[in-house]
């Protein structure tokens, strides 16, 4: 074994803990954590300036080849002792293989008036508390054309690796805004003339009905209690994706992934 | 605190955490638990026999709401003591109300000859490995009026409680079927009248260009793997839902979602 392999109380391997454990040290610091060869092998393929790589000493050769790939590009690469990693990663299945990367520029509201939006909806998460569901809405917004993610109310932190495994990259691929007040979101959208759009798991319009290549905002609430009062007053219409069988609802990121995808398509036809 | 309230090493409790935990308990019982009280309301709404409900004698009113309202069908409820349910759950958040009810009617390949199916597709899961991926897949395929879920090859048990939560009951409520080999269920499907529609990434027919409404069966693999070789051959064709963007894939539950409800619409425009 390499004996500068670096164990549990390096610094270096401390400060990867606090990036993947706290919302304050990511956000200060302006980085965030890849775990795991695909979501490393995803952000060089996009170009991601990685600033080191950390993998276990002992990992298998499919593995090394990620921390060789990064070097090539010059990219710092760091052996750990065994285990080191799996002990600091969150993930169930114990990752042999970390990155740290430098956040996407995560824009506040203002970034919207500048910045050339595509021309789908911008997809507008008030209130999305499961960091799976986050990282699977971003991957389907950049997928699905949308304009921009818009995090905000009580929306769980974007940076949260979790979401960026979830987000399967994605967040290096759309625009990125934080905000803290759904409403000033809403009001901020309509004044550069994008209405907002409810999705609503009963008593919406019909989605297929809705001419979806306006430009507009999809919203969606909270997996639980579903948009706040104060955020549907502000909404031009509600949407709805109809429903077979007796169950109450959609998975959100599901919700809203086949209503971006329905606005891909019309947008296809036009 | 009522002295008979159950703790840690009670028998039923035990018996609860092995449910939770080892699947050939579940498989051998027939039994599932529904953990939380979202899961447990949705069930006693959609009629379903539960077992018994157990809750932390310290929970709140809207808890003790729903363990009343199973006692008022007839369920017995049972008190626990104060973070017994939390410790035997596997939920991040700690849950103060579970359920153990029979598992749904989980048939092999032959229910689907002689079951009445409905008109959407079959859905055949592959290899899914994510136990929330295969929950959401079942709780879209309801939503979209599939009209059943096959699950094959080394797909996660779907008696998984994080499969059962993720579905949020659609467990109930669509015919759900196991089997062991892909390539017999592709066969069976066909001698069924139903080709197999393979949801790949990339290089697919466009899946909006398809027609859906015909009987078929649409067949989703591995989330790192994608469609087995020997699965891949036995298709009729292969569908895509094009993406923008740079990203590799779709979630695999996302992509079949947008698939099965593009077949909704198309057979609510017949």
């Amino acid at each position: 074994m390499n004996p500068a392999a670096l164990g549990a109380r390096h610094h270096e391997i401390r400060h990867l803990r606090a990036l993947l454990r706290d919302a304050n040290e990511r956000r200060t610091e302006g980085r965030i954590v890849l775990e795991g060869p695909r979501l490393v092998t995803d952000a060089l393929r996009r170009g991601v300036a990685l600033e080191v790589v950390y993998f276990d000493i002992d990992a298998k050769d499919v593995i090394l080849d990620v921390a060789r790939e990064a070097m090539a590009r010059g990219i710092v690469a760091r052996e750990c002792r065994p285990g080191v990693l799996s002990q600091a990663g969150t993930t169930r299945a114990p990752q042999p293989l970390v990155a740290i990367a430098p956040a996407p520029p995560i824009g506040r509201m203002e970034m919207l008036a500048v910045a050339g939006l595509g021309v789908g909806p911008v997809l507008v998460a008030a209130d999305v508390g499961d960091p799976g569901n986050l990282g699977t809405l971003v991957r389907s917004a950049e997928a699905a054309g949308a304009a921009a993610v818009v995090c905000c109310g009580e929306t769980v932190d974007v940076r949260n690796p979790k979401v960026v495994r979830a987000s399967a990259g994605a967040l290096f691929g759309i625009p990125i805004v934080e905000a803290v007040d759904a409403v000033e979101v809403l009001d901020a959208l309509a004044t550069l003339g994008r209405p907002s759009w409810g999705a609503v798991a009963h008593g919406g319009d019909e989605y297929t009905s809705v001419d979806l290549t306006r430009p507009g905002a999809l919203v969606v609430g909270n997996e639980a209690h579903g948009l706040a009062a104060e955020v549907a007053a502000r909404l031009e219409r509600t949407v709805t994706v109809p429903m077979a069988g007796r169950g109450e609802s959609l998975n959100v990121a599901v919700a809203a992934s086949v209503m971006l995808f329905e606005a891909a398509r019309q947008r296809s036809r036009l």
